[in-house]
């Protein structure tokens, strides 16, 4: 059996979510979201997301991460905070001694829908539908969740 | 007496260097450059710069952190990179219960030179000259001691 956490990190919100796949079968053992005080300067919430991960972690105790990739949003600025938030997140799992590994929006997006390009209704659906959830998930953790369904999906072919 | 760590974030080369603010007065304590393994994936340098940051808080015990603000560099992919090492080293800070100040690299060289566009070779002399040092630090040094002495200035006009 292997436990798989997602991250899917921003500044604002960070999804996390974790399965585990077993004999090829994918199960769901929980998922949330690090919501950052929006009123903290910037270096508060990259620890309240390193915290969050490293809570996360701690409870569930996940064999290896799988983080969405930052993308080149249209804004600059905000992409800069992304990748502060990225790294917040990929050392919080690296402290854990976690391996990490990359996965594009457009990867995990595929992965979950089979189509690259695809909306997020369309992910939080698919989720819900591959991990047999009674509800939807939240947009972030659903994200978050599918892409530990990416890196499952590398060893179920 | 303070002892302020400044950084200079870099996912290859991060540096760091910790000066002393008594009764108005900057001495130089420790400068260095943490140096990621370029043939590891990014997750692995990214825990080498948490990793390293920790280990010169741990040593010189600095009560305040002033790290470098990330630029829009003229290549975004190289600004995320950037982004995310930053990230690091903030929660690197953050985690051993350090204030953390951001700074533009146009405050900094404002700070140490006077001018607010100067080259590295200018920083590198005028940190030099302003903490009576025998030889110039290395540029990622250099930079990160400005760093700190532009922290400094806070306090000391």
């Amino acid at each position: 059996m292997q436990r798989i956490i997602g991250i899917d990190p921003g500044s604002r919100l960070t999804g996390y979510g974790v399965i585990h796949l077993e004999r090829g079968t994918l199960a769901f053992m929980s998922c949330g979201v690090i919501k950052t005080d929006s009123g903290l300067p910037l270096s508060y919430r990259l620890n309240q997301i390193f915290d969050g991960i490293n809570e996360v972690i701690q409870l569930h105790e996940p064999d290896v991460a799988a983080v969405e990739d930052v993308f080149l949003a249209s804004n600059p600025r905000s992409a800069l905070k992304l990748g502060q938030a990225r790294g917040a997140a990929v050392v919080a799992a690296m402290q854990n001694s976690l391996p990490v590994h990359d996965y594009s929006p457009k990867m995990v997006k595929q992965a979950v829908t089979g189509y690259g390009q695809a909306d997020k209704e369309q992910v939080q659906h698919m989720v819900r539908v591959l991990l047999g959830l009674k509800k939807s998930p939240s947009s972030d953790a659903a994200d978050a969740l599918a892409v530990a369904i990416c890196h499952a999906n590398q060893f179920r072919i």
